[in-house]
């Protein structure tokens, strides 16, 4: 970007079977210095599909982000599910590498297509929400197009910036939300990437076809059968927000800044709520669409208006919760709102929903108070100085309003489990390379939901259970599928099997399920040592001080994971 | 203060000969889990008199405040000189430990006397400044109390809220300022403690009163005959402003949020214009007062205002350096009125003009505008949300504004000396216990002021030379002197003599001169694991990133020391 120069470099023999968070994360630890400032011009914004991305397999759109976490200060890969990474694998383009940093405060935008890349002034699609700006870039650069890209919250630079992509219908609402990549984008000027994939074949190249094939086909079956992942099943039903009630019930649903585990208006907030909401509203069943073309789970959801209009895509699960039990907020159409506005902005809605906790612990708004919060996300989207600190997240919130409750890790707030509930994800959480992150290591799968076998949620061994899940995690955020598929594939191995096909076929190598999971286990190895050498120590695997000494209602449980034990999970 | 109860303990014999610093860190290090929340119920706030404070040993008022900083992270000791210390000494109480939390949100006070302890609801001396509290204060307890307190940035646990002692005048003005001890404070509900020394002997009691008057006289004798430290020499006659000049001709004066080492307007606010000034509106020439009883040095200012009525005290080199040239203000009435609002609410100045300095390159408000620098003052005052993030320091307003340059090390921002320039200094903030701190390790007295030989600021081989000043400066801040009798007894042989009798004159031992620096060195050393235990490596022992590729007008140099020489100097 300091000279406004794309240019295309053969693929290193190095990288020539690596893609998606193996690539990332190796580009960050080759290219960028540790102790590096994240929003200076030595940091880096990496962006590459994994290894069957742009193939046929089934729920494989995903785009993995990597890069300095101005959230976090540690290595970042954050992926999310879009045609956009699609498009640029069938561009045949393995990786994109934003660096360096222009002298002006002008923002531009790199379009690429076929023909080649072209920077284009983008200062006209500034200071005005994504929602607005998405069907004007769609307008001028066809229907074809695929947008990445930053809202206001990554041209201020706020530390809760994402990077946001397009849904199948275009919307601006899959983000690569995680750790404030989109304030990296933003202090390189650049504000989009617009991707036309049109006149290339609509598959990557596969060195064995069938290997591939026959993997593939696993896959789906295992998909297409399992009660989570089925056509109709929980996630195409009631999206992801399923997990609501259910976490209620197991008392491990953070609630009002994780004062509680369980939250009375669970059930208004609910996947089930959504599913019954829209029916009433539309006056008919809506099951739930696909976020990137090709996926089989379909989990995404619209919510609407009472008078049918849609509303916003998408009622996630986490972003539920962040703004509902978290917020103590128990309305559909509340949450909605606030989830319409992240997108609108360019936020993170964990970190938004865990910030707005922190403000309403902190005293700036009453818990509960969904009217004040949606004025103060407008306050984020002006950037007033009151936005600007609730866009650095809850860390820095909580800092500034002397809230000692902050309840994050190495920077970054909570997901939507309690810890002192589920010890496994607590452990997930207190040792991750990404600081707290469901998505690193997400042992709710046997701890909760009883797949892979029924793991005890209280029990604090966990050491080993999230070292295996985020080992396998790494390898599942380099071969470009989404996360979901680890439901199917940990309870059906043949499921497993195509995977590792999928992998192998793409790439024409003979790999192991067992090389697959240490090529995962070395990607996390590999950002752990990042961390390391930009400060990171043990002392840092932790969770934060409130949750050893208070006791978590209704099970009046702390986290008693030993800190033996957690350093047990990087002792490989 | 958990449940409002004071209570005397005997002095255990392992902290006999402890006192100041030494005795204040080895609390901490002792009581206080490292990765203690700051502001939470297991952190605790530690006063201790030198070891010859109270005595009649010269310039010696020193208080030390121990703890865990919510600035930094870090263990914190920040020491101010007052009476307060030596009152706290002459009632025999060798620390006072804060500890605990009370349920509410109320505030209260401590007053201690010969006849015991006494907590009184202090309420009503909150939510206004400090100017209008001390002399209801003094009014209500006597003008023989001493007065140590909190001001509206510690009530609202701002990490940028120090504490507050009265200079011999009763004036809020004598801070331990770094690392937000006031917000701990805060969080305990503490926010004044009123001593008062009526009926005890004035003078703490002396173990070998032969050998401690012997060395009173040596350094009395050093004090004052020494250039810098005697009566009307340059310290007494322009303060510790008289470094402004000084700095700029080195070109390493900070200016414009490190931007620059030299700044134009440099000799208007120079201890020289405040002399001139002073005398110009009072008709006579001022020299300065003692901060503390018994004093030599006497180095504590007033500024008064056009018509001769007073301002503020004091113009201290840092403060006005802080919100002088860091700012691009070379009004002394500006950083007179910006001194005087940090006393009036609570603040660290050398922080919150950091702070200043980066809401500047942010955008807040533009360079050298006094002005609106005041009213954002007020904001801070006033506990608003943009009040809340200035308060929290200039990391936390940096990382809300997108600022990539930040001049801070370990959470605390640089203090008036640039470290591309003066490298051992730069030495001293990175690798010091307590964040970017001069006073850790005053380099500048060799490389800038000739003090103990000249050293060329320019030479990056400054590890041991640094290790010396911090070992060194570990030992005075136990003794309870000012740091300033560095000048004396750096230079004058028998004055650093004179040092090590008074305090084995005290304390009844014969330790040699040796003993004590290694009765320093061990401090930090002791510092240090505690705050490896809190999670900090080496990798924070570092200046920030763009003082390795800035080059700073007019040398044109960078941070040029190598990370190897910077791990040397705690590599003992």
């Amino acid at each position: 970007m300091t000279d406004l120069k794309a240019t295309y470099e053969d693929v290193p023999e190095k990288f020539k079977y690596m893609a998606g968070r193996w690539l990332t994360s190796q580009i960050v630890c080759d290219e960028v210095p540790p102790r590096a400032h994240p929003l200076g011009p030595n940091n880096k914004v990496i962006f590459s599909p994994g290894i069957v991305t742009g193939s046929s397999a089934p729920t494989s759109g995903r785009i993995s982000v990597g890069g300095k976490s101005p959230l976090t200060g540690t290595i970042k890969e954050t992926n999310a599910g879009t045609g956009w990474g699609q498009s640029v694998a069938h561009l045949g383009i393995k990786a994109i590498i934003v660096e360096g940093q222009p002298k002006g405060k002008k923002f531009w935008l790199l379009h690429v297509t076929k023909d080649g890349t072209k920077f284009l002034p983008a200062d006209e699609y500034t200071n005005m929400g994504l929602y607005e700006v998405y069907p004007k870039l769609f307008e001028k650069f066809g229907k074809k197009a695929d947008i990445c890209g930053i809202g206001v919250a990554g041209e201020f630079l706020m530390p809760n910036a994402g990077i946001c992509f397009n849904d199948i219908d275009g919307r601006p609402s899959r983000f690569s939300g995680r750790g404030g990549m989109g304030a990296v984008l933003g202090s390189k000027g650049l504000k989009f990437i617009i991707v036309d994939d049109s006149g290339m074949p609509p598959s990557i190249p596969i060195a064995n076809k069938e290997l591939f094939d026959q993997g593939r086909k696993k896959l789906t079956d295992a998909l297409m059968t399992h009660d989570i992942t089925k056509p109709t099943g929980a996630l195409n039903s009631y999206g992801t927000a399923v997990l609501i009630n259910i976490m209620n019930e197991a008392g491990g649903l953070p609630t009002r800044n994780f004062r509680e585990g369980r939250f009375e208006g669970a059930a208004k907030i609910s996947g089930e709520a959504i599913f019954a909401g829209n029916k009433e509203r539309l006056g008919k069943d809506l099951y739930n669409h696909n976020c990137s073309p090709g996926c089989i789970i379909k989990c995404s959801n619209v919510w609407h208006k009472p008078d049918g209009t849609e509303h916003v895509s998408c009622q996630e699960y986490e972003s539920v919760w962040a703004f509902g039990a978290n917020c103590d907020i128990d309305s559909l159409d509340a949450t909605g709102e606030l989830i319409r506005l992240c997108n609108d902005y360019g936020l993170d809605t964990i970190e938004a929903g865990g910030t707005m906790a922190v403000a309403m612990e902190g005293g700036l708004l009453p818990f509960g108070d969904s009217k004040k919060a949606i004025e103060l996300m407008h306050e984020i989207g002006k950037g007033t100085p009151l936005g600007r600190l609730l866009g650095s997240g809850a860390v820095i919130t909580g800092r500034a309003l002397g809230v000692a409750r902050v309840p994050a890790v190495k920077g970054q707030n909570m997901p939507a489990y309690e810890p002192r509930v589920v010890k496994g994800i607590g452990v997930t959480y207190a040792t991750s390379t990404m600081g707290a992150d469901h998505t690193a290591g997400y042992t709710i799968a046997p701890e909760i939901l009883g797949v892979s076998g029924k793991v005890d949620p209280f029990i604090a061994m966990k050491a080993e259970l999230s070292r295996n899940f985020q080992s396998s995690t790494g390898f599942i955020d380099t071969s470009g599928h989404c996360l979901f598929i680890a439901f199917a594939i940990l309870d059906i191995a043949s499921g497993f099997e195509g995977l590792v096909e999928e992998c192998n076929g793409v790439l024409g190598v003979n790999w192991s399920a067992d090389d697959w999971v240490n090529i995962g286990k070395g990607v996390i190895k590999m950002e752990r040592q990042f961390n390391e050498a930009a400060g990171f120590t043990k002392a840092h695997d932790r969770v934060p001080e409130f949750m050893l000494y208070e006791k978590l209602p209704p099970h009046n449980t702390v986290f008693d994971v030993s800190e033996a034990e957690l350093d047990k999970v990087y002792d490989f």
